[in-house]
């Protein structure tokens, strides 16, 4: 059983050289799926210790060969849609199947709101007791960029530990579920019925990125504007562009309390995944995802490595304000900057 | 009469000294309106020599204090919705006022598919008879950071001559209509009624930027048709986020032929600006797209520089090919990179 001996290593290591874990003391167990060295492995990636950073670096270098055909699911909704009680019983269905299932969840307005994913554990009562599954806020505080690596980063460790099923959950207010859905297979947007104005929240653009919508709590007297707000997104939906992917964009209620609707949810993601499978756009998209991710973190580094020797910024914020005051166009500022 | 002396000097001065236009030669007869200069100015900025890049600089320099409260409209449509039928109506409707309109057309894919738009003027054939119109196509076969800047110049120098109107026209099959949004001050959407796949030519996100939707064509027996697909539009644009402008997008339809529903067009665009002059948007919203071209402009630079003086490209594809074949995350080729 590896997870008792990795715990002792980790508990002797610590007392013996005070030191952090390394990537060959995690790696082992975190293959054999132990969680506490999942959950120690993530912490080593988030670390920003030069020292820590290079062993990260190693154990992704590791884990990243060991690719399997997981399903990377993204969840998102405004605050009080119900995603941690979704996630709880659409989690379940998955481990009943003997299958493993991660969730991690992004949420980087927490630091400013006070956080509702410190609560995700309690909240996920009887996923969090599942040796099967395993939960894992992102560390808050850290700007967008952090949060996609180690969200990004954090999937590949997962994957290496056998999970096959990980839930992205994230609140679709911010940017943040842009950079889930570029590391996703699957985008599901949960939705509240109202009164048309429910997206009020939702971020320009989520909609036409949607998988599949739900709308939640269906329930207690509720069931029937659910059931016309899901009509309403079904009809909005066949007026958007058809998926690279093939897949025609499916729409569901459901009700976590009396769990109705969720089988028919992991039917139409079984379907997905199938179709994806089959047409080779499962493959493809993990590989444009990648270059894509690739060119962006490019042009980041090279314009943060820009700013960091820029000597002109003084002149660059007086054209800004000249700009500003309509006195020039960017055009000509940017031009008169590089002259 | 400022037209005729404005090609008199123009003719005198390519015969003396066979020299091209300055920005002094021009800018009189521009402010002046004279539609010989308003060509000429564009063809100076559109030029790529460095010497009328100079003018060219020195000329949007004396145009960009000249603002004027102009309507900036982005028109987008597939080939086929009617574009040029429906600028030739429309643009009828503004000159009739006593305004005058400018026309900029914007195709980046008529390179590859022959154009339509070299057949503008000839298609919008009252409109391109009027002294109060002007009708000019970008350039073709430039990238689209060129023609980005050439359209945008141009409006300046439209404004300048003194146009009221500036319909700024582009398929919607591209990037452009992207570009296009973020230098007007109201998008238009042309679409065609058909069985709901009518937008699988329109690029994703397009319908979210929309300020108004118009079903064309709503004539010669097709005017249920038209009905049913506006009904539909407009249930699906309630379920999109407010917009900033706090504008509420409407939908219509009308018959360019039979020039019905325009008016009805017209006089929702007019409250709009309306709107967005009393609750300050259009201000506003032209400071952001400013401050946002600025920015874009500045990374695009700073990245072509980089890529000027580029030494590892080798390494950088060699990362690249290790990243696609899945033996490295794109955070690690990066590191490597930068290392």
């Amino acid at each position: 059983m590896p997870k008792k001996e990795f715990v002792n290593d980790w508990f002797r290591k610590r007392k013996e050289r005070k030191s952090h874990l390394t990537a060959d003391d995690i790696h082992p167990s975190l293959i054999a799926g132990n969680r506490q060295a999942l959950s120690a492995a993530i912490t080593l990636i988030e670390s920003n210790l030069s020292a820590d950073r290079n062993e990260a670096r190693k154990l992704l270098q590791q884990c990243n060969k060991l690719s399997r055909k997981s399903w990377r699911i993204g969840i998102t909704g405004v605050p009080g849609v119900g995603k941690s009680t979704f996630i709880e019983s659409f989690g379940r269905l998955f481990i009943e199947q003997g299958l493993k299932v991660a969730v991690l969840a992004i949420d980087p307005s927490s630091n400013v709101t006070g956080g509702s994913i410190l609560g995700d554990k309690t909240r996920m009562e009887w996923l969090s007791q599942q040796d099967a599954a395993f939960i894992r806020p992102t560390a808050t505080g850290a700007n967008l960029g952090g949060v996609a690596k180690n969200t990004f980063e954090s999937i590949i460790l997962c994957e290496a530990a056998g999970f096959d099923v990980i839930l992205i959950e994230t609140v679709g207010v911010g940017q943040s579920e842009t950079i889930v859905h570029s590391m996703v297979d699957f985008f599901l947007l949960l939705m509240l019925a109202g009164a048309g104005d429910e997206l009020q929240g939702i971020k320009r653009g989520i909609m036409e990125m949607a998988d599949a919508i739900v709308i939640t709590k269906a329930d207690s007297g509720n069931e029937k504007l659910a059931e016309k707000a899901k009509i309403q997104y079904k009809n909005a939906l066949h007026l958007f562009p058809a998926k690279e992917s093939n897949w025609i964009p499916e729409t569901f209620t459901c009700s976590s309390v009396q769990e109705s609707g969720l089988n028919e949810i992991h039917h139409s993601i079984e379907s997905y995944f199938n179709l994806a499978f089959n047409n080779g756009w499962y493959s493809e998209n993990r590989k444009n995802q990648e270059v894509k991710r690739l060119n962006d973190l490019m042009k980041d580094k090279i314009i943060e490595r820009f700013f960091q020797n820029f000597k002109n910024e003084e002149r660059f914020n007086q054209l800004k304000n000249e700009v500003i005051e309509g006195n020039l166009s960017s055009y000509e500022a940017i031009d008169q900057l590089f002259e």
